[in-house]
């Protein structure tokens, strides 16, 4: 099943996590083929911890797990996209998306004009 | 602006693409500092292309530029989110969104029981 993904040199893929149902992008990770596996039995995420070195079940401790709902990956095999409930906040902040700082808002087109 | 952020030992950061409209996760692609810089002058979505080792204007040949309305960084500042308004489809394939390819969907919480 995993045939056509593609690992980079550390034996890793991205992955995307999306809240299935409001469709916020909640986080970034890591997966190595165990970890996919593992999500995959489990059907809870799991991910590589490049800090750690070590497999990370995600929400483990904090009981904010990740309930796949769906996995999907790219054209180009190198990153996985899975749509998850979540049992709570994403980020070990307490937000529930990782990416709650915006760098940038642009105007709106209208305006622009 | 950018000192908050952490590029990886290649100089990238990861930066996933959502429909700011849709939400849908329409890809996930590389930038540099140089590519970044030229996404907030120009508004427009430009990445580091890693097969062709070059800077890459998103859309620049197809016309499917992505029009910046939104960047965010995560909590630990190495990855990037960018909500767009796509003038097309994202993936080279003519797909709406790279992500086409589904390698697992779970049954329904209902269904489970």
């Amino acid at each position: 099943m995993s045939i056509e993904l593609r690992y980079d040199e550390r034996g890793l893929i991205p992955a995307v996590v999306q809240d299935a149902a409001t469709r916020e992008v909640l986080m970034v990770a890591y997966m190595n083929a165990e970890a996919l596996r593992l999500t995959q039995a489990t059907g809870e995420a799991h991910f590589w911890s490049r800090s750690r070195q070590s497999l990370w079940h995600k929400g483990a401790t904090s009981g904010n797990v990740q309930r796949i709902r769906q996995i999907r990956y790219d054209c180009d095999g190198d990153t996985l996209l899975l749509l998850v409930e979540p049992a709570g906040p994403a980020c070990h902040t307490g937000e529930v998306s990782c990416f709650y700082r915006t760098l940038l808002t642009a105007p709106r087109k209208e305006d622009e004009r």
